[in-house]
């Protein structure tokens, strides 16, 4: 027999899986127990068009869900869109109770719990959403609430705010385990965005790859932009995954190609985060600091319209992580 | 009842007490736990031709130290100095058990472990040394090692690198915890090392207070290095501390010109800062990340001799730390 927050936290697990491979549709993991607690059928969203996490779970679950006990991270939807409301296959399949992490905040999806309550199952909002609003789903919910991509600001740095040597070396600035984090972590977002200055000076391929060096089966979008020329040949340019040119410096026109888009990486240089942050478009920075000091080279940010210390862009701490020799910080706005 | 753990962890905290304040003796804490278990007698190093921790400890618990167990951080002293050995006073209380956790490294003074043996206390060098070696011995342990003081490179920048703003301000980069551990930090050391640069720029006091404001009872030697002349009027000529002007950019002559202290923090600014660590005299650096971008403004840490990354100064992370919104990072050399 599981606990409710096992199945819970297997929910998370389960559509932590699938992130960056469902949109425009969230991420969602489901778990269904048997009558007896046991896990008789686990599930995650699936690309666009394909079964929403409840009915793969359900599937799995077949007639041992009768009688038992839903456990998903989004409020089931209760709308035709692409696949028949996810409340129906929950109702058909006789749960007896449907416990959820988060209310889904689309109106034309919403009602789920209502709609699973009239029909007499035991619906419980759970108490404690925050694994999942700033987890899997945190990017969706971000887009539904101002209509806008999630863009979190990642980078590597030494200790003193270097992301490169003075002679413009930077592999590696950080350590193994963080290089294959953030190589796992490109394979579940939308686009990866950098500027000119970044493909001409290290000819990224901007790739999600696994640990032994293979692509990814999902591919986020290459997003280039600025106004310098590519090099002709550039990596960003093969057909490993798609690629979009943004003629332009503005953030906002960057925003506004990647409108298909909910979670969105800007991997910098110094110019394109000062850019970024400059016009309050960063919702998130994720810095991987490197217990090494440069003491010259190009600073990670640069030209974030910062004059006086009482101007300075403000952040709090979202959390703190040890990865290997590196420190994980990860910020949201005040 | 005490368990041996938490008289352990007592003495530690006794001996960060007078840490800073009993140079060049070692800071060391004791605890006297009577034959029931219960503390008798707390003490911490005097300053120097005062009692050692152990003596104070013993007066406070009396007869009552009788059959009882001795705590201390470090093994007691077996010799003659400005006063008598800690083993006699040991073996006249009585105590039937010491427990100590670090070996005295210092060869006229070590023995004491043996001294106590013989004549008939049941001795226990600790199973984990770590909290002294790494806390309040740790400087001072260094200097036996070693011959120098222990340096530590401290300092506050935003999450980009940068100890001031584009227009030079810099008050607050850091939180109100981690001013507030800085100063309480500085009354426990021997000296704080900046350049004439920061005089210049910033005319700090470099003095230790309490939270009040009110200059600490223990005031660091202020240490200015460099070759400018400092403005007539300087803070740090003032009366509260001493200071010791070291004409010159050279990180040894600061070292030598501190041969009678233990436990030194460099201040900065940059460049100070790239020297030291270019001379590989930094023993620790402890920075103050603060959750904020600058994008503009002096790096932390300037010219320390890198030019490629593979030249790095690499460290490992001792230990993160959230103080208030702000992350404190604690690095060693590897």
């Amino acid at each position: 027999m599981l606990h409710l927050s096992d199945a819970m936290r297997l929910a998370v697990e389960a559509s932590e899986q699938v992130r960056g491979t469902t949109s425009p549709n969230p991420p969602v993991g489901a778990v269904i127990l048997g009558v007896g607690g046991n896990v008789v059928g686990v599930g995650a969203t699936q690309p666009p068009g394909g079964p929403h996490a409840e009915v793969v779970a359900l599937n799995e679950a077949g007639a041992q869900a009768f009688g038992g006990t839903a456990v998903v991270t989004l409020e089931p939807c209760d709308h035709f869109g692409r696949t028949p409301p996810c409340t129906r296959a929950l109702i058909e399949s006789g749960v007896a109770q449907v416990h959820y992490a988060v209310a889904d905040p689309v109106a034309e999806a919403s009602g789920g719990a209502q709609t699973l309550a009239h029909a007499g199952i035991v619906v419980t909002a759970w108490h404690d959403p925050a694994p999942v609003t700033q987890g899997p789903l945190r990017a969706w919910l971000h887009r539904q609430r101002t209509g806008r991509p999630h863009v979190t600001y990642k980078y590597a740095a030494s200790l003193d705010g270097r992301c490169a040597a003075a002679d413009g070396s930077s592999q590696w600035i950080s350590g193994v385990e963080s290089r294959a984090r953030d190589r796992l972590e490109r394979a579940r977002v939308d686009a990866i965005v950098v500027g000119t200055g970044t493909v001409c000076a290290d000819d990224p391929w901007l790739t999600a790859r696994a640990p032994d060096g293979t692509l990814a089966d999902h591919q986020p979008i290459r997003v280039v932009m600025g106004v310098r020329e590519l090099p002709s040949g550039s990596r960003v340019n093969d057909d490993a995954a798609p690629t979009r040119i943004v003629r332009s410096r503005d953030p906002m026109d960057v925003i506004e190609a990647l409108d298909d888009c909910v979670d969105v990486v800007v991997e910098g240089g110094p110019t394109v985060a000062g850019a970024f942050l400059r016009a309050g478009l960063v919702d998130r920075i994720t810095a991987y600091v490197a217990p090494i000091v440069l003491g010259a080279g190009p600073a990670a940010v640069a030209d974030a319209g910062v004059g006086n210390i009482t101007d300075a862009i403000r952040f709090q701490c979202e959390s703190v992580d040890r990865l290997g020799d590196d420190v994980l910080i990860s910020l949201i706005p005040r």
